[in-house]
């Protein structure tokens, strides 16, 4: 049995399946696979290193006990993998084991290997972040027109559409691919610089032995080895940590609609899904405990990187390692909530009936705004708003209508007979600029793109 | 191979066994078991019920595949493993199945499962404790009289003796021992609550079977349910946090000690410790890196169960889910700290020559205070100060021994002669009540254990 | 005008009152009399010198503006602190002048002014403490039997009574009034130990001056100084950081209360209180507002507190210094949430009839598990929880009352009759343990006072 | 005095005056001002209605503590902020008075303000930055060929040369200008809904005035308002946690660089600067401190925005109020941190001569790696490697210099006579690609300008 007991239902499997010791093992082999290559290719390495090592790149010829063993006394997993890895190519041919890992130092391999890591990561929060989008946008276009009560410091206000909801989450998830794609584009490069970050191993041939390496990762170069600069590292942390809140806003609108005294709207059903181990009746919301979960410890683990970016010198102590298991659990904490976001919003099951009862309920005081404002052209924003409270309080204390409590007040009835009041109450008339806004967001789609 | 492809590195074996998925099947088995026991003494549920489910006790019954995927859909793992757990005993004997679970809610097995980890973690980190306060003090008698620099702001000053620095370590770590008892004290017990944390389903026998519950599984019995109340477990996460605060402390203090240019002190050497990919002759701080990553981490895992507390009415949606893998990290991370600290108190290897070496290098300054406490009772302390200033940056700039600036300031030698000055500036003459506070550090011991 | 713009709305004016800069210079000044007090009391300063130290204890004599300029540059307030005072004691009598801070280093009369601050900001917090303690049993007393929903992952559950909810937040209080009295045994202890933590300065005297300085300021000796340990305030943090949780999962369940579709209680109305600028109808939850923020916050201040621990040597850099505002701050917070908090209990508007209405509304599903609960000993719990599922379901579908559903269901009626049904679906019926827990608590009382 | 003590040493001047409440109450008044003009454009608001607020743009009508106690009942300042406005307004003019306010909520004022006020303090940033940038550029270029030690996990290592350290932190620096100019350009917008963001009072017209609006307030409109929609002001937290978190780990080197024991370089001295109220040869890195400071705050800080995003529907509850102090916050440490860094570059105090003294101590076992280089291409890098690693080890024991063991080794010798040794020893040949590195850097200059 795995060691992490509640892991898989915080991430995908995708996800977690980046992030297993034989991934990072088979890419630090990769690195040193593309080492050799460059070394060969300019006359370092002997003829034939790179292809020597070809037959393990799968990493199976890691004894993974004693690595894990020598890697806690050495303090991080190259400098046994390093020696593994020569010791099995070397019962090959010596030659070819001769000049491996040369030029490079154990933090090299581990950060080149962490970078083709987060590229294979980064296309599936690409891939969640575009399927979310386009969920997104179909449902902002499906309730554009679905009348609802906006709510603000959970209490029920005037009138917005789901749509405008939706075009809010929409709106901030295209900022979040394009905060992410600046991000990958600054950050997702090879790190090679040896022991102090000069190089010096290679004498002159640093840079093009740099250079060539960096093509067969398919990886960029960086200015300069960013051995103890992780700003980069840290800016995707960051940036998934702002995504992993717009989704827990989400997630936070979505449970809050689905309490049973709202009712308005709920996460997919199914069998299995949602019910509880004693109350029969329960259908919770079960994918929006996990996003809100994630939005709880997410904005944390971003602190710890963050905090971990005083890094000592050429390169750092403690704060290196406090990265080891932050970036995935980040990355993991991520695609998880974003493989729910996307259940949610593909199938969100909506009760436009319930939406306008709830509107309605509460002696229709929710439209108390759109009486005040449109008296303020006659009597001034003040005085409205002063007769609007009175008439509010009155209608909760006397449990009537507002309608019935206005028609009442003769100050009122002076500006607006019954017509025009009901024409003022009734939330069709009071959407404002709900649906330009929706489509200023639905239209701004090419842009992106 | 595992998922973690770090962790094994900063936590211990023993830490990471408890907080295994199958460890944690095991217990909620286990509490399953005792609350049939209970439900069977108290006439509810059928004799033999109880021991119907000691043969799955080993939770080998679990199909973890279907569980994991069920538990992604539920929401948490224990309405699967209830619905499998019932499966499996109905196989063997019907009646047996009938009350499995019965007056619990799945948060009741859940917590309650893992109050039982918490009980065999919190043993590993008493133990740790214990470990480490055994080798801190036989550290400070050991280096009672060992004179070395006192620094402050990284700047090197009068001495102390490395015993007066062990000592407190020593104190801090007797405090945290007080503390985590305090709160097990008040954490270790048990969850039983039902649906909403009345009983309910149990009629009038809530407490009865409650009582007979907790006894069976050794907890104690808390005032009321405490599902969204997790104040007690958020004051263990905190403890833990202090403590791995005081490990970083010291681990900040030995790498420091360690630099290359320090060299007063070393971890433990050994093959295959420290070593460097690239560099030959490293020696690399490896333990305290692990604990400082600790100590980098650990404080935000805190403030995740903290932010988390604020869980909505009778069980909370998201909050509850963002501690499940947060408590066991926040565990495995303060056993690993532990273990290394230990490993560094057992074993550190100090070098007393280089710290007088040091302690006297540049020109002797560390020791100015010496002669301006001297003078201010003839002078005053401000004036005393500003020839001492003024003597310090003479040596400074002259490249001379403050000794010798000295014997060349009048005013000083209108107080001083020389030998009284060389005196002043014998370190052995000027440790105060260093030595007082170690013992008094020594002598308290008593009192906790 | 301040520098800080709502700073007060999540304080309290007493509490803000204590963290100020004129009040920390008074006990810094304090520090400096006691000192010279004690250094008198044993022959090393002159006669007379604590008697000239009494007129300048309300601080009046800094410059303010020059003591920032100063400190920005010696890197804290206590350098150029001192050195006014010795200029200003000076100017009335060298004598007295000549030992001002002799013996203490900047941090001692820092950290020990914080103390001297942190003993008055305590006493605030156990007042709060105990008036929200007074509150919150009053209110479960009244509330003991006032019957409402249950609520778990946001949806509604079985019945509670609104007792019980207050007892929970109740016995979490009376937690922490027991937790802080042990932290602040702990932390509350005299600063003082010159330079290095040696007293070397005050030769073989140090002991003595300490204990007498001490007794003078009323504090507390610790076993040694504990400049880079600060683990004794980072408990109180840690504290406070618990307690705001609770304050915080109080004021979520408040604002959940008084959503417009729940509104079964709502904090104190009153004039200018919770309106909104533009919706006249508005009553929001302006009090769990600000708590909800105080819990949004304080976790992380924590987590830099716990950060901070990793102080170098005798006396660490930087992280020392990111407690000086963040302390303060995390006092400010709790007194403010605390003050909010007893707002809220002591006038909670509780409405009864609606907690009953949302109770049986929806069908009267959230009295499933009762007839569940009921049949399990005829047909055994899984069998019982599918038929309740089922007619969960068919209520929902067809909008029919659960009631109904069951008395068509031959299965039940095998077991119930409609009167047996009525009931099983009375929440009366259905409290379990409820009343018992409350007692529990409401009795508990006398162990802590 | 003011309420922050320790306030103003962790920010500036110019930075404190952006955020006191009378700025603030200036860019409310601005804000409403504004939205007079643009109401009277569209025909809403009376002829002259703006002209009418001008008087009152320096804010001084505002009674600040009657609006300190209103808005803690009322939950924010806005709403007492406008009713002492229209107020002071009224009593000029009533016609002026009637629309202030009209079509906006309190959140509307109190973000745009926000906004108002991140213009100001960027451009602060953006000129620290550029001052850092520069100053790096400059001390880059100078000491570009400056050879010292690298170290690594605070063990020495090869040379680098410190242009190659200063090209470092210059190349973060320039990535934070690029990355704060993308978040500003997404974040300084427009907050303006009404009630619930669809900006129902305005009717038709919604659009056009708040086109208006940002247009008279230089701002940028956003798709739609984004009251619970915080990621971009997120985005600027985090940004600015990036930053610090560069600057964080400039002055841990030079903290580091300026031990006693190192001594290779030097934060500026001046009178006042860096001393001790005891010890008189101290210069404490005051500087360095106070950025630290800042790095062990910033990142919880955005933490607590991070986590604040999960705002309620369509105006939340508890988390925007968690932001109104701490965003300054991050803004007042970010400033004050950026102006110390800047003071370190501007005049650092390097020691070339230690540099070389330090890289050489230790029996010069710093260059081992470069001999095992060289034997690589001879014997293989592993036993390359395990040759050095016992020579490294011989030198330390019988306390000779590395070189002196080497010329004993006869596996070496056969390899390299002492001429070749010593080129391989003299660091100055060991610096591989250090100053194209550095050469890329200053280059780069001209792509982000």
């Amino acid at each position: 049995m795995s060691t992490a007991s509640n892991a898989s239902m915080f991430s995908t499997p995708e996800m977690d399946s980046i992030f297993t010791i034989s991934r990072q093992l088979q890419l630090m082999t990769r690195f040193e696979w593309a080492l050799a290559a460059a070394l060969e290719a300019h006359g370092i390495a002997e003829t034939g290193a790179a292809a020597a090592l070809v037959p393990f790149l799968n990493a199976e010829f890691v004894d993974l006990e004693s690595l894990i063993a020598d890697a806690r006394k050495s303090g991080n997993l190259a400098i046994p993998f390093v020696h593994q890895l020569t010791s099995a190519v070397r019962s090959r041919s010596e030659p070819a084991a001769r000049h491996i890992h040369f030029g490079a130092t154990s933090q090299d391999v581990f950060d080149s290997a962490l970078v083709l890591q987060l590229c294979e990561a980064g296309a599936l929060v690409r891939y969640g972040l575009k399927a979310l989008d386009a969920a997104l946008e179909r449902l902002a276009r499906e309730q554009r027109n679905t009348i609802m009560a906006g709510r603000t410091w959970l209490q029920t206000g005037p009138p917005i559409t789901l749509g405008l909801k939706v075009a809010g989450w929409l709106s901030a998830v295209r900022r979040h691919q394009k905060r992410f794609a600046e991000a990958e584009e600054r950050a997702l490069t090879l790190q090679f610089g040896g022991a102090v970050g000069t190089l010096a191993v290679l004498g002159e041939k640093g840079l093009a032995v740099s250079h060539t390496l960096a093509q067969t990762l398919e990886l960029k170069e960086p200015d300069l080895p960013w051995h103890a600069h992780r700003d980069n590292l840290a800016e995707l942390a960051a940036d998934l940590g702002l995504l992993v809140g717009t989704l827990g806003k989400m997630a936070r609108d979505v449970s809050l609609l689905m309490q049973t005294e709202v009712g308005e709207a709920a996460e997919p059903a199914g069998e299995g899904r949602g019910g509880s181990s004693t109350m029969p009746h329960k259908h919770n919301p079960v994918a929006s405990a996990q996003i809100l979960a994630a939005a709880a410890r997410v904005p944390a683990l971003v602190s710890t990187i963050l905090g971990a970016m005083s890094q000592e010198h050429e390169r750092g102590l403690g704060n290196w390692q406090a990265e080891w298991e932050t970036i995935p659990d980040i990355y993991r904490l991520s695609a998880g909530a974003l493989a729910r976001a996307v259940e949610i919003a593909d199938r969100l099951d909506v009760d436009r009936e319930r939406m306008l009862v709830n509107l309605e309920s509460n002696y229709g005081l929710a439209m108390s705004e759109a009486v005040s404002a449109a008296l303020t052209g006659r009597v001034g924003r003040t005085q409205a708003h002063e007769w609007l409270q009175h008439a509010s309080r009155q209608a909760l204390a006397e449990k009537k209508q507002l309608l019935d409590v206005l028609l009442e007040m003769p100050q009122v009835r002076e500006h607006f007979g019954e017509t025009e009041l009901k024409r003022l109450l009734d939330p069709e008339n009071y959407l404002g600029s709900a649906r330009q806004f929706i489509d200023r967001v639905l239209g701004a789609d090419d842009e992106i793109r």
